[in-house]
């Protein structure tokens, strides 16, 4: 991959002096058409030591209207981003659409030293960039423009660089002890970072591999590339997927299905019985998030039901038992201004919990393949790839300790015309209801579907869904209690 | 303060049982009324220990419905809080309008801890009590209803009530060694408690000191008290102030004013003389950045001037020498939905640096006293108190050493009708141009207004403005640069 970075490619200045200001100039423009455009740029600017990342890195801020940019080095993470999962930091930093991000040292830095350092294994290495690969590959579909400049220097060349930076005292410091133990592993760093990016060289975001020995043709080529894939995302916006009309999955041939198997005539009649469960699990619920190895997970609750299937009154019977301090209620209604301005899970990311603290998200990112797929809010490209993008989700949640538990609140149609009907007539329920409550339940059918495919398609072994037979409410608030206490005593 | 609150209060439970059910019902309207309101709720609840504030807390929420109810815990502040002022842990945790906050432990805690424990002086205590008084004053004007609960208990009562905590094996972990030398401290925490209540309890925002001895009476005091203070601001909204007319200041007598005792004649006309200074000044600026103090320190910049008055071609010179990784521009347009759901200066309080870096504001939140007070975006009351709200900012922000940097880039009409016509000329340059820009200049005068007030009043010592005249682009950007590397020349 590297062999072309090392042929000693430079230009003259007077190139440079030539190409760069119509360079700038034409950068500028597309800058500008940038700020109305509905995508981000991502750069990524990786490479070897003493390649010139940061200098390219602020020339391309020199060159372009800095206002618009937003340049982040990588450095250790705080403590807030180590309580969170890995990629928590880039998402929090994912610049919105008008804008560009410049990242100097990105998700793949610390994979790549670790393996290095010999800190983790090749299949760890491989693991972690196919779920880069899969990071990136969502941004795109999101609509992020993607560049990815791996700045190379040659063996030889590297040595004469850290040399000739050591002999000047203006450019002395730059050279640490570190760049030196970096050098002597060149021959490992070069052989992962090889293998790091085969694997993550794909169409929609290839590297682009930059010899490093000149710093005009280096940056000059980096410009250049810049310019030539934002103008052409400009000037040939990617097509606007169709509403398409949606296709449900022909219902099975015996007509059962994982929603229709459901027992729904489970009950508890008896409301002693049920009061006295509830107290045992709110007890054991509350010793359980005072036990010391709590401390060390931090827990996502997703609540996903048809309207009036009673997600609020289940969350509640849940709070109950919490400290209020260690636990937050998301209720996932329109997304604001600067979530529209992002990937669709960024509005989840920014709100998942440090650890000891609990996250209830009433409705969630399942809204994707919901009512966004059924409404057709979305495309059918992009419900259909949400899929694997959530469970890619739930797995680094649950790799970073997160306990995530998932519950479908299952009710009938007549069912709920029942409670719409007891909103209706009590004045103090009725603001539960609206228009779109009614209008909703005509398209059943087509939920139906939507849901019996997303509990196929999302339902793992380490984010399982738990299906809540909820027409008796006592029996489905008793049921998600349980659960949540069985998981919390396997986990501790 | 604390009499009323050592009487023995307390409820038969036949009125507790009465009383609940009907309070809830009204909380839960008046909570939903909120939610379309434009007005967030900030309930702290504080006190001494073992005084049921985290079991009051749970009540609001158990109460209520918590999905609309933020509860925030005060714990040890995370990194990225301690390199930021005091106050921007709070201020990250504001709810938004239509929201309900609860704080247990709060913006209090610290400094009546500290002093208690005799780390901090009287008059410390009392300078941070002056600050918090006027960021609740800033808070209410902004729209916040605030309220503050002090939970209390007598000396034997709060004895009595750690040791029957003690003897109950299922509540024995709630009393830790730290309660027991907080009771030793008794009187000591109640008599600065005392003192910080006192010049705390403002007409807009006073203490409601609520005795703990009767649970029951403790909550349902809370309770009835929140949904009457909540039901009056919902019923009765505060009476939204009136566009006024704007009353510029007379003209001073002898016609002269602090901008038009700027000479504009000022000039570099050397080319190679502005350059060579450029350079020099930029290599300066360059090495202060890389000094091992600066570490120590965040820098926050802001630029404010009259459309081409040349803030983007200066701030670009400055960014130039510093590293991309280390400054963050924020260009300041008109603020996100998420931003307008909160007090004016979150937005930037929100993009306040840590330590060893720099923000750019590209105008600030001097657009208050400017822009909004001229177009009339907020009433006169609103920008009056802007003034003394902003030098609180800035106070803050110098006290957790940041070095606080503003410019006032200053042209002559005539100059600004010249580089307007330039832009319109120049095809490259033209996107700058709106036409908004022609017509705030007919407002020349006001602003001119806007700009003398501004600078009368807000012009501190601590973060003094610098006049640039800027009628000369190369004159003014060396005059920024020198200010800024002579700043952090003192500082370092």
């Amino acid at each position: 991959m590297f062999e072309s970075a090392e042929l000693g490619h430079k230009i003259d200045k007077d190139v440079w002096d030539r190409e760069v200001p119509a360079l700038r100039e034409a950068l500028l423009d597309a800058q500008f058409d940038l700020t109305t455009a509905k995508f981000p740029v991502i750069i990524l600017v990786a490479g070897v030591d003493g390649a010139g990342k940061s200098e390219t890195v602020n020339t391309l801020n020199e060159w372009m209207d800095p206002r618009h940019i937003q340049t982040h080095g990588l450095a250790e993470p705080s403590d807030e981003e180590l309580e969170r999962p890995y990629m928590w930091r880039y998402w929090r930093l994912l610049p919105p659409q008008g804008r560009m991000g410049i990242f100097d040292g990105s998700w793949y830095t610390w994979p790549i030293l670790e393996r290095a350092n010999g800190r983790i294994k090749t299949s760890d290495l491989d693991q972690d960039m196919t779920r880069v690969a899969r990071f990136e590959q969502m941004l795109i579909h999101e609509g992020a423009l993607v560049l990815k400049f791996w700045m190379h220097l040659g063996k030889g060349e590297q040595k004469k660089r850290l040399k000739s930076l050591e002999k000047d005292p203006k450019t002395r410091w730059r050279v640490t002890p570190r760049d030196w133990k970096h050098f002597e592993m060149y021959d490992t760093f070069r052989q992962v970072a090889e293998r790091a990016l085969r694997s993550t060289s794909t169409a929609d975001a290839p590297w682009i591999v930059v010899e490093a020995t000149d710093p005009h043709y280096q940056r000059l080529t980096v410009g250049k590339i810049l310019l030539e894939r934002l103008r052409a995302r400009l000037d040939h916006p990617a097509p606007v997927v169709p509403a398409l009309p949606l296709h449900p999955p022909p219902p099975s041939l015996d007509g059962v299905d994982i929603l229709k198997a459901l027992d729904l005539s489970k009950r508890i009649d008896d409301k002693k019985e049920y009061e006295d469960e509830l107290l045992t699990l709110q007890g054991k619920l509350n010793l359980l998030t005072r036990h010391r190895n709590f401390r060390k997970h931090s827990v996502v609750m997703a609540f996903e039901g048809v309207d009036a299937a009673g997600k609020g009154g289940s969350i509640r019977r849940i709070t109950q038992a919490l400290d209020a301090r260690h636990y937050q209620i998301h209720p996932i209604a329109a997304p604001t201004e600067e979530e529209r301005a992002q990937p669709y899970l960024w509005r989840f990311w920014r709100h998942l919990p440090r650890r000891g603290k609990v996250a209830i998200f009433d409705r969630s990112w399942y809204g994707r393949v919901l009512v966004e797929r059924v409404e057709g809010f979305c495309s059918e490209a992009d419900w259909q790839r949400a899929y694997s993008e959530i469970n890619e989700f739930e797995d680094q949640l649950v790799r970073s300790r997160t306990i995530v538990l998932k519950f479908w609140l299952s009710i009938s149609q007549e069912e709920q015309l029942r409670r719409f009907q007891e909103r209706q007539d009590t004045p103090f329920k009725r603001f539960k209801l609206g228009e779109e409550d009614w209008r909703n339940r005509e398209k059943w059918p087509a939920y139906e579907a939507a849901i019996c495919d997303m509990l196929d398609r999302t339902s793992t072994e380490i984010a399982p869904w738990t299906l809540v037979e909820s027409e008796d409410k006592h029996y489905g608030r008793i049921k998600i209690l349980r659960t949540l206490v069985q998981r919390l005593e396997e986990e501790m």
